[in-house]
């Protein structure tokens, strides 16, 4: 495993780990005005996407994040109209939440680029992308946010790459306190929380600046994701008042959505803390 | 990342993977009769041991695996008292499975020198290996199986390296046939069994060669392992009566035994199979 053409490698010296992939050819690379985005085809993977040489989705794995940032807070919210998505350029989040009776899905990713080339690299992520509930807009989502009605919107998604560069300003009581204002009482936000085993300090600084922003009840839900640091990543729920410790675990829907990781038991299971993580974040 | 001293690098060119973990040195190097083991000190996750340049575990995040070989096979068989543990030299299993009542551990471990190397460099999962109630043994386990009496053992966890090089053979019907034979009729046997993810085909062939052996029910339970391909791995429960649904989740036992990662949740959780391996399971 080299820093070579057969190669893409990503090292996370700050914790000491690294991740590489095998790579068939580069497919595709340009500058957007916002980022550095990169297609590979990889020998296992199918198609590799990454923003600024980090890793953002492969063909193979992206189902168990795409599902966990929405099955779960779907079947949370008891009854879910109008979702929000912040970032989720590459519109497999997207997807996943279209499966649900909702009414409007709004998706605010700040950089078009990134869905016009998952339209073409991963085109499988993109087949609701005209559904008629959906609404893509390429803005700052914190801006969108800043400007939403009071109490609009039932569920807030938060399908972001890393706390660094166009998305540092999503990981803040700032923003955080402009959710808490758009979202109605029984509003759920629920943002990717990176890998609970190393990056606790960042898992716990975001529930703290989500409990400054007056969201009282937090669920934090661990996941596979192999292609991130760890191969173990999370998202946290966030809601105005006690919704998470349940969900609507006998709504017949899931058995229509095809998901291929999420089903019920593992969100049950997960209500369960987690020692070492109740520890941390405490 | 790269293959220099910096960084201890894995290749999984068969499945198109690599991970590293960043060294500050090598501690120890040997050449025991049966492998090459080698100790590293990263910077991040506390000592490392590979074992033919595989990595095998880590201070920081062996508890998932040695606890999921452990409590969920314990607290699924009615009254776990002798266990054998074939494999398993570093003893952190062994730690584990002496934290119940049971009276009896056998391990059998083909290389002395891993549990050498384990009481200098892991001493915290060896702080049971004194205990009444633990037999180490150093010998071929498959050998030892065939020795062994009919219907003497309750629990036999397989601890072992990948099905090459020692490990092959604990990978196979003849061997699981022996443990069907030295199980007591409610006996179970559990195995590492790879990536769920990666390791597809040796999962499913894992699992054919079980039930050719006689075994009628199986389970498999996937864990977060993040230094192992994928960050994703597995532990798969063979029974020979229909025992694996159910486990003991009223035993009080749980609260006492200092888990850091298991709990009665996600073993309940993951007693509903995954969907995309409930398709390659079948």
């Amino acid at each position: 495993m080299l820093n070579n053409k057969e190669w893409f490698t990503e090292c996370y010296t700050n914790f000491g780990v690294g991740f590489g992939l095998q790579i068939k050819s580069k497919l595709h690379e340009e500058k957007s005005p916002f980022q550095s985005i990169a297609i590979y085809e990889t020998t296992n993977f199918g198609n590799l996407m990454t923003i600024d040489d980090i890793v953002m989705l492969t063909s193979r794995d992206n189902f168990f994040y795409h599902e966990m940032m929405s099955h779960p807070v779907l079947f949370t919210h008891p009854n879910p109209k109008n979702v929000v998505i912040i970032g989720g350029g590459d519109c497999g989040t997207l997807k996943e939440v279209l499966k649900h009776p909702v009414t409007s899905v709004t998706q605010i990713d700040i950089d078009e680029r990134v869905t016009r080339l998952a339209e073409i690299y991963f085109p499988e992520l993109c087949t609701s992308n005209h559904d008629a509930r959906a609404n893509l807009l390429f803005l700052d989502g914190i801006r969108w946010m800043q400007e939403a009605k009071t109490g609009s919107v039932d569920v807030i998604i938060v399908d972001s790459t890393d706390p660094i560069g166009p998305a540092e300003g999503l990981f803040n009581r700032a923003f955080y306190e402009q959710c808490h204002r758009v979202l109605a009482a029984d509003g759920i936000l629920v943002q990717q929380s990176e890998s609970p085993l190393i990056h606790q300090t960042l898992l716990r600084d975001m529930r703290m600046a989500m409990k400054d922003a007056q969201f009282s009840d937090l669920f934090t839900l661990p996941f596979p994701q192999p292609v991130y640091p760890s191969g173990w990543w999370s998202a946290t729920m966030a809601a105005k008042k006690p919704l998470l410790s349940k969900f609507r675990r006998d709504d017949n829907l899931l058995k229509s959505l095809e998901t291929k990781y999420y089903q019920f038991g593992l969100h049950e299971g997960a209500l369960t803390p987690i020692p070492f993580l109740q520890e941390i974040l405490k």
